[in-house]
């Protein structure tokens, strides 16, 4: 459990694998972050002046610093925003069971909580909230609850309301200074790469797909189809991932090529088109598992048209990839789509085009949105 | 923000919806262990035993409460672990600083939470370790971290860990008993109920595909479309939910129909088939969409060995869906399989069947499989 790490970045090190680098680079940044904050305990002039809340400050740095900049940015602000709430809040609910006082204090207390703990509860599981707000939400229920439980034994709730604040704002600002400024790891970047590589990857599994079709022997078959269905799958899961980071991307200030109010909706959009065009890849697959196949001589006439289309078709998907990751906009757009389209007709004289036409027009509907 | 739950909960309680009351009575029960757990501080016996180590409690109740019983006894049991991991660990890096003494036991404190944060941090980010003990991890390092520098300041750490540890053991068994032995929320029945829909969803969809292709009117389409469409997107999207259900059901115990290493990898491999079944059937689809269609007279001389076979498989996968619902060997299985592929012979006399072929190829892998 605790020499694994060290081998691993000794490894990280030696290969030369971004991700890897990156894994590393991050952790280093979060061993840096702790000890910083630490410094909140190590030296006594601070801790003279913040005491035993300095645990605030290091449990902020734990729990908020993420690998993306954009999630500790989010996770970071969650926990501010729900910290002053809950903190506010609290403060009035304890002062009003101070009010009250007596045996009743304790059950107004009780009540209390038992409300705001099952009602943002509930409100944490509503989808939109989940998906952007449930950290907040969660420490807004604890803060609220230690707040209002600590009211009825602290004399000063508002004193020590302010100082376990002013420790978390101290634990955010170290995260945000050296997730931002050291080395910063951007949800943007990884997500602009990775739609781009799935485009390479798209178009890979085409040209494999199209090579397996027409090659007569069975042997090196086996191999590519693991390789290509692999591909073909991670292209189809990536909502999930797509998502989280679009989610992140959003938090992300003004970076690199990417401005503010940057359209990374279409990002989502981009994601969708080519999970169903990987889709129809999958099932143009699925046919050569298939027991009934078309005649040899059959494929060998339509094994150049075909081909030709295959082709282009990769071309095309290459050059969309390629005019993402220019960012600028698909010049050959307005000559490769008639030429398909030729293409197509040619191919529906010698065949019935039911599976290969679907895929052009697909590939259109990718055009128009790109 | 505040009153929103409440109207929630009213509408809730007012539908019949069975997901909406399990989200209040998830709602209820976090409140009712928030209270119980509140009585640390509130009745005095208690606070006089645990004192400001009450917060713990709270603390644990709130960040380990999950709707699923077994995703809050995994994260508890993550939370138990890193804790105890990090509270040894930070005992004896305490006593070594102390043992240093003098300036140099900052400097041995600094390095020491350097080397655990990121050594640690790193680990966190292996797919393994993240999937299952991420959680787990991260309180190891927080444990770890508090007790370090608390340790260079308070005389008695091991009194501290020991207070510290016995709130958290307190609010985990609040959590459990109430996530166990009040109105359970089953994270195994979840997932079993969501595969069986998915065999539902399935043979609705292969219905709707052939209704529409033997169609001749368009008007009727566009409505059914979107409802298909969304049906198996949802399929093909289950795979991280899925996922991390398992990951729950497996933490689970005996309860109901599930029994002890109950095979929930299993569940895992049918969702993959069917995942590969819908994205067959969405490439059938998009085939309607192609502006070359086969003619009418085509059509219509297929329809019915077509429709035959789409009934006998819709059927097939209603029969499988039910004998996994009610947890017994599917018995029509051996007369099905002969059938389906009579009537894909007869269908491969009449057109070229690649497509259709390719769906009966992979039901007989799905009966299989299950």
């Amino acid at each position: 459990f605790c020499c694994q790490p060290f081998v691993s970045i000794l490894r990280g090190k030696l290969s030369n694998n971004g991700h890897d680098m990156r894994k590393v680079i991050h952790s280093v940044k979060v061993g840096v972050a702790l000890v910083l904050v630490s410094l909140l305990y190590l030296l006594d002039p601070f801790y003279d002046r913040v005491g035993e809340n300095a645990m605030w400050a290091i449990m902020t740095v734990v729990v908020t610093f993420e690998f993306f900049t954009g999630a500790t940015l989010s996770k970071g602000l969650n926990r501010g925003i729900g910290t002053v709430l809950g903190g506010g809040l609290g403060c009035l609910g304890a002062a009003f069971a101070q009010a009250v006082g007596g045996v009743g204090k304790s059950i107004v207390v009780g009540i209390v909580i038992f409300v705001f703990g099952a009602g943002v509860t509930y409100t944490r599981q509503m989808p939109k909230i989940k998906k952007k707000y449930d950290y907040g939400a969660m420490v807004f229920i604890l803060t609220f609850n230690m707040i209002v439980v600590s009211g009825l034994r602290a004399d000063q709730v508002l004193e020590l309301a302010r100082t376990r604040l002013s420790t978390i704002v101290m634990g955010f600002a170290v995260c945000i200074f050296i997730s931002l400024l050291v080395f910063p790891i951007w949800a943007s970047d990884e997500l602009h790469d990775s739609l781009i590589s799935r485009f390479e990857l798209l178009a890979r599994s085409l040209e494999g797909f199209s090579k397996e079709y027409f090659e007569t022997s069975n042997e090196k078959e086996q191999k590519g189809s693991a390789n290509f269905s692999s591909n073909c799958k991670s292209i189809l899961h990536s909502k999930t991932r797509d998502e989280s980071l679009v989610n992140f991307a959003r938090w992300e200030p003004w970076h690199g090529k990417f401005g503010f109010s940057y359209p990374w909706g279409k990002y989502l959009k981009i994601g969708e088109d080519l999970r169903d065009l990987t889709t129809i890849i999958i099932s143009l697959k699925s046919c050569l598992r298939s027991s009934t196949q078309s005649s040899e001589t059959l494929r060998q006439s339509v094994k150049e048209p075909c081909q030709a289309v295959v082709s282009s078709l990769a071309w095309t998907i290459r050059e969309l990839g390629e005019s993402i990751k220019k960012m600028r906009k698909c010049q050959s757009e307005e000559t490769i789509v008639p030429k398909l389209k030729s293409v197509r007709i040619e191919l529906s004289v010698i065949v019935n085009p039911s599976t290969i036409g679907t895929d052009l027009e697909n590939t259109d509907g990718l055009g128009l949105v790109s």
